[in-house]
C-alpha cells in the first residue's frame, strides 16, 4: 500500500518536536535529503506560483555567520542541514509569466491558451493587492512549504527545528539574497536529535482537541 | 517500521493536487477524519502558542452560505469536509498565560517555574511586535497548519483543496468568528476527487529542483 497508515502519521507527528540540540556528528543520508528537497519542491502554493527559493546552507563558515545572526542558537551549526526559506520580493507580472511558461513546458500547451489563467492570476496577485499586502501574502505561502517540510521530515523519522529567532536583514546580507530579489522568511534546521536534548523526552503540549477544533 | 518510506512520501505528494471537483457522494471515513483532526491539533507553531482554531463546517446550509462568499466555488459544498483555519485576534499576555497554564498541566510543572519562558514569549510576541506585525506573524503560523494538513491528507490518500478565494469578512460573519475573537485566514476543502475532475490527470507543474533549491 502506498499511503501511510493513520497510526504512522499520528505516531510520527507525536514523535517530532522542535529539536533544541542536534547530534552534530550525525548526517542525513543523501537519499533521505534528496527526498526532503523533492518534498520541498512539491510544496503547494497559491495558484501554484511558487514565489520562493529554498537555500540549503552547507558551508560551515557561512553557518557560523548565520549562527551569530541567530542569537547564537546551536541548531544553526549542529544540524546536518540548514534550510533558509526565502520569498521573492517585488513580485510583478513577470513572475506570473514565468509560471505560465513552466505550465506550457510541462503540459505541452501553448502559452496563449493560458490567457484566462493569466488574467485571473494578474488580477488576484498584481492588481488585487498593494505592495504590502502582496508581501504578506507571498510570505504566508512560504509557511505552507515549512509545514510540509516539518511533516515530511517527521514521516521519515528525521528531526527538525523551525526557527524565527534570527535577523532576516543579516541573513539576506550573509547569503546575498537581496541581489537575487529574495528575502529570508523562516529557517529550518534538519538532522537528528542529540541524546542530550532534555526537550526530547518532555510530553508534547497541545490544547485539547475540543478546544482547538470547533464544529459548525 | 513506523516511519514512511521515501517512495511513499514522494508518491503521495505527487498524487495530491488542488482538487477542483470533489465527489459529493463520497464521505471521509470517520477514523480517517479523526486522524486528520488530530494531525491539525498536533501542528507546530511558533513558541508552541497555537494561536488558532480550526472550524469544521458540516452544516449544509452554512456551507451554502460560505459558497456564496467564495465566488460560488463548488468545493465548498461538495467536499466531504470543510475546514476554516482561523487565527486569534487581539493577542495579549493572556494568550501567553493560557499556553503556560497548559504546559503546567501537561508536564506537571508549576507555572512559576515557567517564568523565564513567559518573559521570553511576552518579549517576543507582545513587546517585540506592534499590532500589525503581530497579526501578520500569527496568520503565518496558520499556514504551517495548512501545510501540515495538506501533506497529512495526501499521506492518507485523501484529497484536499487549499482556498484563499473567499471573503474573510463574510466568513467571519457567517461563522460568528468575530465575537469569538477569531478571524478566518484560509480554507481547506477535504474529501475525494471526482472522476470528472479534468485537473486530476494533468502533470504537476513545479519549477525544476535546481531552480528552486539553492546551495551555499
Amino acid at each position: 500500500m502506498k499511503t501511510a497508515t493513520r497510526e504512522q502519521l499520528i505516531d510520527q507527528l507525536n514523535w517530532r518536536y522542535a529539536t533544541k540540540q542536534f547530534d552534530a556528528d550525525r548526517q542525513i543520508d543523501p537519499a533521505d535529503w534528496s527526498t526532503l528537497e523533492e518534498a520541498l519542491q512539491l510544496s503547494p502554493s497559491s495558484l501554484g506560483l511558487q514565489l520562493w527559493k529554498f537555500v540549503v546552507v552547507e558551508d560551515p563558515e557561512v553557518r557560523e555567520q548565520l549562527k551569530a545572526a541567530s542569537w547564537g542558537q546551536s541548531q544553526i551549526t549542529d544540524a546536518s542541514k540548514l534550510v533558509v526559506l526565502a520569498v521573492k520580493k517585488n513580485i510583478t507580472e513577470k513572475d506570473i509569466d514565468a509560471h505560465l511558461q513552466r505550465i506550457s513546458e510541462v503540459r505541452g500547451v501553448p502559452v496563449e491558451a493560458l490567457a484566462p489563467l493569466r488574467e485571473m492570476s494578474v488580477g488576484s496577485v498584481i492588481l488585487g493587492k498593494d505592495d504590502a499586502a502582496r508581501d504578506v501574502w507571498a510570505s504566508r505561502q512560504v509557511y505552507i512549504a515549512l509545514g510540509n517540510l516539518l511533516t515530511s521530515a517527521a514521516l521519515l523519522g528525521i528531526d527538525a527545528c523551525p526557527m524565527e529567532g534570527f535577523s532576516p536583514a543579516d541573513y539576506d546580507r550573509i547569503l546575498g539574497l537581496e541581489e537575487k530579489g529574495l528575502g529570508s522568511v523562516v529557517v529550518a534546521a534538519i538532522g537528528y536529535r542529540s541524546s542530550q536534548d532534555k526537550y526530547a523526552g518532555l510530553p508534547k503540549v497541545r490544547f485539547p482537541k475540543e478546544e482547538v477544533l470547533l464544529h459548525v
